[in-house]
């Protein structure tokens, strides 16, 4: 088992789980704080940073370890849960590269963070160009479609 | 405190604790027994996945809190340990887009994954066009030279 301690918390006006229209939302990531500033520092230089969150309002219960349909719909093939983004998931990680806006001493503010207020957040890490895909990206037609009203 | 379980374990040639050159190197994703093969359903849809993982082998003495300057170069500005990617970090989490080459049962055999055999898995997710950077990228000089071997 491994045991992790949140680094900070979401701030933002989403209160609700809600599946899609997340790309407008500003949201604070605040530190704890045992943290000082200083662990922030010159994240600004980046243009976007990925927050790593944990879930917090997934019960148990609800875990998908096997294979299901993305968003229980029909329409779209039953793909195992490591295919897919859901966040009915063993150990219940979020993972979303957000546009970086500014630092206020130990508040980072950013755009397209798609985790409702009051989530948990276990790492920040700045987004560097060589860190993206370095082939041509292929997915399927699902995911497109999913994805549509998703920002 | 937030607990976490493996999903799996990174085989691979690279033994010990290396800074660069990742690229070329193959790696297979094992899920843990408990895990039926179809959790990774339909995964070869996608070119390219996510793996995040957990750096076992950095001892809690050694985690930075602060500020740094990156591998500890002096060249190198002195920056908060949430504006860069080294593994001494809190919660030691590690989060890296990689090159999806097949899947056999339970294995996922993936290409640029930067951690060692043996390192333990949390999460699989697939890569999605619309989870990527919807703007320029931009990032500090350290940071392109920093990258410069490490793939």
């Amino acid at each position: 088992m491994i045991t992790l301690s949140p680094i900070g918390t979401v701030q933002n006006i989403r209160k609700a789980v809600e599946d899609d229209n997340w790309g407008r939302i500003v949201s604070v990531v605040e530190l704890e704080a045992s943290f000082r500033e200083e662990a922030l520092f010159q994240i600004e230089e980046f243009s976007h940073a990925e927050i790593i969150y944990y879930f917090h309002l997934v019960e148990a219960g609800k875990i998908e370890t096997g294979a299901r349909h993305p968003r229980n719909n029909m329409d779209w093939p039953r793909v195992g849960i490591f295919a897919q983004r859901g966040k009915n998931r063993p150990n219940r990680l979020g993972a979303t590269i957000v546009k970086i806006i500014k630092r206020e001493g130990n508040q980072l503010f950013v755009q397209g963070l798609d985790a409702i207020d009051g989530t948990p957040v276990l790492d920040i890490k700045p987004v560097m160009r060589e860190f993206l895909p370095r082939e041509e990206v292929r997915q399927p037609e699902w995911a497109t479609e999913l994805m549509k009203s998703y920002w």
